[in-house]
């Protein structure tokens, strides 16, 4: 069943009127008509099942029926990564979305060729991927901050994993092992890698843990799907089966 | 520095000619000229470091200075995947040979919309990938076949980590704890998952390890890589760092 996400809330039986790109991707790229079912969410009230009531020129009205899965989480983990180029920074969205990552922030390092970004852009395709994947939220994206700046402000009780090409780390499944179950942050470098400054601050914060990726050298899509699914199996929602 | 994969043998001082591609790329592209040094490997004579001797418009020749790393290959583990929409199919590729697979086969399920493949479009990925990522070989992309024909003809030492999302399987890094140390080979499904029947037949396989991927519905490139980093991790070169 088609899957949406909407910024309204979802109640029983309180109509929501989808927005004209949802209603044309419902009526004329997905052929669906009044009565037909569809579950949205919004990332507070859960999921919710609902049934097409209108479905006309000045768009779609959906009638919700009833809540199909409560409100739910997965684990808190943020992916970290320096702005790459658009395509690699769109991918790394959509795999954050499916891997479960709680939220992307971008970040500027040393070596960033710091082009702009749309976050605006890339919280719709963590949006449609959120949709496809089932999961309950979509990914935050958070605009790119410098490398320096988010470290300043980090939340004390947040673990950080390195993920350092550049040394002589641990796997990151030997570097996991053992590790606190705590909120968690992965940090991927730009393609350059990081400064020798850059990587002497971070091997010195105390919620910092470095770790290798392999030996051989990832793009930085590959590094964040990598890492994120390591995460997940050793400390996240891979270990069972619970569905988030 | 420069890594080009060639087809011709590498020896000490023995000169070898550029085809018009690469010669294209390494003057054009990449601004090179004569005495600049370049890494070349072709999957058999190991990496040598080489120096350009000539840069005409006949092409570049290079002429080999020194072996730097004698040949060696990564894990034998293959990735099968069913034929998904191309660029799909070009994503799993490049994260193939930056994962280190030795062979990419490509499967019809099915599930299967079988659109043909161009393999030896797939193969300049693989190829450009694997310069990229610093490995002594390329993976070999291996002609799409029928997934039942695939199962017929499988080599009897070769365990197969089963990929199946439908089911109640053990996450991948518990289904493989304890493993046997083997050639192995990772197999992801379509888009539309597999078929009751091919589920059954899969199941029953005595080489067959089914494993689950996680709580979210995946994307086949997101499995792809997802699986094959988990395999690396338990099984393969992400457990040391030998590099390969």
């Amino acid at each position: 069943m088609i899957r949406l996400f909407v910024s309204a809330d979802l109640a029983q039986g309180v109509a929501l009127a989808l927005d004209h790109g949802q209603s044309h991707y419902l009526t004329s790229v997905m052929r669906r008509d009044v009565g037909d079912e569809v579950l949205v969410f919004n990332g507070r009230d859960g999921e919710w099942r609902t049934a097409i009531e209108v479905a006309g020129k000045r768009g779609v009205i959906l009638r919700p029926l009833a809540l199909e899965r409560p409100q739910a989480f997965g684990p808190d983990v943020d992916l970290i990564v320096a702005l790459v180029k658009r395509s690699r920074i769109e991918t790394i969205v959509e795999k954050a979305a499916e891997l479960g990552a709680r939220r992307v922030r971008l970040a500027i390092t040393e070596r960033t060729n710091a082009e702009r970004t749309r976050v605006d852009r890339l919280s719709a395709i963590a949006a449609e991927a959120a949709e496809q994947t089932g999961r309950l939220d979509v990914p935050e994206i958070i605009e790119p901050v410098k490398l320096g700046k988010l470290i300043d402000g980090w939340e004390a009780s947040r673990r950080l994993l390195f993920c350092d090409e550049a040394g002589d780390a641990r796997p990151v499944l030997d570097a996991l092992a053992g590790a606190a179950s705590a909120p968690w942050a992965i940090l991927i470098g730009p393609e350059g890698g990081f400064s020798p400054a850059e990587r002497e601050r971070l091997r010195n914060l105390p919620y910092a843990t470095p770790a290798s990726l392999g030996p051989r050298i990832l793009r930085a899509d590959t590094a964040a799907i990598s890492a994120l699914t390591l995460w997940q199996a050793a400390q996240g929602d891979w270990r069972g089966l619970e569905v988030s």
